[in-house]
């Protein structure tokens, strides 16, 4: 069959089985004698796969009754502006901008409030997360925003920052990888494309109470209250991806969830760091304490046979290694979905790669 | 297989032919090695993909080199903020409402300027589309708009409305199913999930000089500017949705595009409303002249039939006639990719259905 490994940052690998399972029913789902993409989001029987999916969410993360799960559209970039028209009441909210995607969100909410920038890891090329010290709060911030995992400079959260306002988190690139305590939460969201569905669908979980007091401008498809009194069908939601989460939380909680997920990411991402920990040759971005399991950046010794490295793997089936075109260098993303044996294929691939081109 | 006829309003049925088209390379695009779903949006290969749909839909609406095609998601919805926070400027603009779906475009553009109606055919139950005479317009409206086919209420406007003012159509029913002259157009945009492609893309053709006249609240990820400027790949798209309408397009230049499609469209509802119009039994909703060739609306003598009818039908294998739970009684979706032995079905099982209830 030829599948490659793909290293891809996002849209990414996804399981082989449940792109198996969902081929095999893409004509007749289940007896209903129509594909999920045919339809009706009002039918009976995509709202059984409706409600399925929202419930193995629950369980999977352990989402408490006092939060909603919303299945949207729009992507993590919506809900740049969502977030602010929903929480900051036009008043103000801290940012912490440890890489690209948070520097857009806090830039974003600048047209609908007063942004505060709680730290900026610019400087150092985004190379780590600051600790709990570092991180300057307002006594009157209505919330405080993070993004858990940094794809482009290969960053994660070790901790949860502790806040007097309601914490905010964009989860896009590491959720479902980790157990995490939702009720620390005021709202957690994360486009699907990397560990949870293909590219359409961003999931937000939201504490109930938050909901109501949008401004007056917000449109009626970004507010959170809408929303939540609609279970997501204030419009058509995107119904495939819905179903292809369902999919993937089936294959999840055959792993063990998301404590096996932990596990896995963990032991990935450790064998490719203790490579680049041990290597003359090669440097990881990221400082120890500050590495991202889920996206792990390096540079070989300069930028001409970092794309002969791109380009190497690429012909031995390990694909889309080049790094993001504001970061350079290389990046393997090592998603819930990547086997062991494509992180495997990837050490032994670096380990020759390097004997070849080592001076 | 057991597929059914399913005539439901959208999501609703696609070509067979292009769902055995994407199982069959669901787990390896071409030879690519991976999914359509686990592409990267930034790789060459799905740029192919994209820029084949984009080029492919040039084509099949003649689109002019003035105006941008842009895939979307948020649905209609969020159209209908982006459209006033777009081309308003704080003004007014006028609305033709003959639907549900025009009164919630009509009300969500109060948030952003002056709302003119230019017309409102609530009294008599949405039953007709008035004629140009009929039209009230303003002399300083930034737009008029319409919506050119109303799934609910079974009318479609079988002209395109005179204005001075920039021309606006949600086309999200309609869209593919005749010729259009796109030159008229300020803006033409369709929820993906009638006529084109699964439930989450959203498709905006906009004449490029509109663009770059947003208000300053309106979120980025609505600004045409920036999305006409990274064509459509601000953030990541609908990957999957985008490559289903490219498939889609294949088959509907193969039936010969939209001319062939208009010709099918005329036959199907031909059939259906000749029935209507010589039974005592059945009443067609909408009044002739602005009846929709997408969505035939009809009743039987009561709502107990109607249900009968539904019930009936679907043991049959004709499912999803079910009207709008705001207009009640029965519904005939008869999309482009409803195939003639679906409405001969219908019209059999219409006609025993006449001869076994009439009293």
């Amino acid at each position: 069959m030829n599948r490659v490994y793909n290293f891809a940052a996002g849209p990414s690998v996804m399981p082989l089985s449940v792109l198996e399972r969902a081929g095999a029913e893409i004509l007749n789902y289940r007896g209903s004698g129509m594909s999920v993409m045919e339809m009706s989001h009002r039918s009976k029987v995509f709202q059984e796969i409706f409600d399925g999916t929202k419930a193995k969410l629950r369980r999977a993360l352990a989402v408490p009754e006092s939060h909603e799960i919303l299945f949207l559209q729009g992507g993590a970039t919506l809900q740049f502006a969502a977030i602010p028209m929903n929480l900051m009441r036009g008043g103000c909210a801290d940012y912490a901008v440890t890489g690209n995607f948070s520097g857009k969100a806090a830039k974003e909410a600048e047209k609908y409030g007063t942004v505060r920038i709680a730290c900026d890891t610019a400087s150092t090329g985004h190379d780590r997360i600051p600790g709990q010290a570092e991180l300057r709060q307002s006594p009157d911030a209505s919330y405080f925003y993070y993004c858990a995992n940094n794809t482009i400079y290969g960053t994660e959260w070790q901790y949860v920052p502790e806040t007097a306002a309601t914490l905010v988190c964009d989860m896009s690139s590491d959720i479902l990888s980790r157990p995490v305590d939702v009720s620390r939460y005021g709202l957690i969201y994360a486009g699907a494309q990397k560990n949870m569905a293909p590219a359409g669908l961003t999931v937000v979980i939201v504490d109930k109470a938050l909901a109501g007091h949008e401004l007056p401008i917000t449109p009626q498809v970004m507010s959170y209250k809408t929303l939540i009194d609609s279970d997501s069908m204030l419009n058509t939601p995107p119904c495939w991806c819905i179903y292809m989460l369902g999919l993937v939380l089936d294959w999840l909680e055959e792993q063990g969830g998301v404590a096996g997920m932990e596990q896995l990411k963990k032991a990935r991402a450790a064998k490719v760091y203790e490579l680049l920990d041990n290597s003359a040759f090669y440097r990881a971005h990221a400082l120890p304490g500050s590495r991202s399991d889920m996206n792990v950046t390096f540079r070989t010794p300069d930028a001409e046979t970092d794309a002969a490295f791109v380009k190497e793997a690429a012909e031995r089936g390990l694909v889309n290694l080049k790094g993001h075109r504001i970061a350079g260098g290389i990046r393997a993303s090592l998603y819930n979905a990547m086997p062991m044996e494509g992180v495997d294929a990837l050490l032994t691939f670096m380990k020759e790669f390097e004997v070849e081109h080592h001076v």
